[in-house]
């Protein structure tokens, strides 16, 4: 019997709660994103790494796949008219392309009597520039595992993800890469629970 | 009786078909998109002209605004959590800020059979330029008057736009502005033909 994927030998890595990191992806290298609990985000975002001016862009991949709800099949594609990723597996199956990461404005707008955090915007500008990415050049993220539902009317709305633990999803980079990665900050994307996201590098 | 809005005394400008300008607009300022012939669209972008980085964000816009579907009230945020323009008088109901404007790598991949144009994207490009941003800081744009129905599934389709001859929008300037403005040139945003756009900056 062939092995499951999931108890393939692989390096996981941990995102503390609230927390960020980036990193390059070599092209045909996968990136599996884990949620190890269930219930949490993951805001991604992807550069190409010989020119960062060059990143995703929820229009063109809107534009190109046809559709808002981005899953098993679809590429997300750049500002250049590029795809630089495709999801290759998807055991979650709701995400996110609409909306940007939280900000210590967002916190001080949606939530006004709690602490602020940097949010995940914060979080991805720490984590993007030692890759000479500014806060500025940060689109809107792949909002992974992020659950909001559109109405007939266009109204949106921030649901609790529907996640389960050990719930991921799998890209295969299209070019050479530098992704940023978070565990989300904020309360209601995570259904107030702010948990750790995992993530592996596979040889594809 | 106080004179309708329809007949004050302004200047009208025309953006040919198929082509684009780009111009500042002062705090305060207002600015009124209208479609002359009806069924036609006009990108829109802005930019802060302190500091052209600061630019118009849909995922931004969508957060703070809680709806994809843009209206009067509404407001539309930059990249730095600001409101850059409030729309202030919709005749028209109807407006995109899913899809990013056109280009030659667009017209190549859903009109293959068609001549190729630089669309959107490069007319904003070029008139953009002389205020030093480059192509690769266009943003999705926001484009007025588009149909872009989004079905439960998430699915979009471009469809005609609905409007009638002489609907406008009009936009109240948050913050001193520079703007990117367009005359549709792809088949499917403007029914097949291809129309000029008028616009005029009122004083507010």
């Amino acid at each position: 019997m062939p092995v499951p994927r999931s108890t393939e030998r692989r390096m996981i890595a941990e995102i503390p709660p609230r927390s960020g990191t980036a990193f390059r992806l070599a092209a045909g290298q996968h990136l599996r994103v884990i949620d190890p609990e269930g219930g949490q985000v993951s805001d991604m975002l992807a550069f190409a790494a010989d020119d960062p001016r060059e990143a995703l862009s929820n229009g063109r991949t809107f534009d190109y796949e046809e559709t808002i709800r981005l899953g098993e099949g679809n590429r997300l594609w750049s500002n250049r008219s590029r795809p630089l990723l495709e999801i290759v597996e998807d055991r979650a199956g709701l995400h996110d392309f609409l909306l940007t990461p939280c900000s210590e404005a967002t916190f001080r707008h949606f939530y006004p009597g709690k602490p602020v955090h940097r949010g995940c915007f914060g979080n991805l500008a720490e984590a993007l520039a030692p890759f000479g990415i500014e806060p500025d050049a940060i689109p809107v993220a792949f909002n992974i595992f992020m659950n909001v539902p559109v109405g007939r009317d266009g109204r949106i709305k921030v649901d609790p993800p529907t996640t389960k633990p050990g719930d991921f999803i799998r890209f295969r980079a299209l070019a050479d890469l530098i992704i940023g990665l978070t565990a989300c900050s904020a309360y209601d994307s995570c259904g107030g629970t702010f948990k750790p996201i995992h993530y592996a590098i596979e040889a594809g």
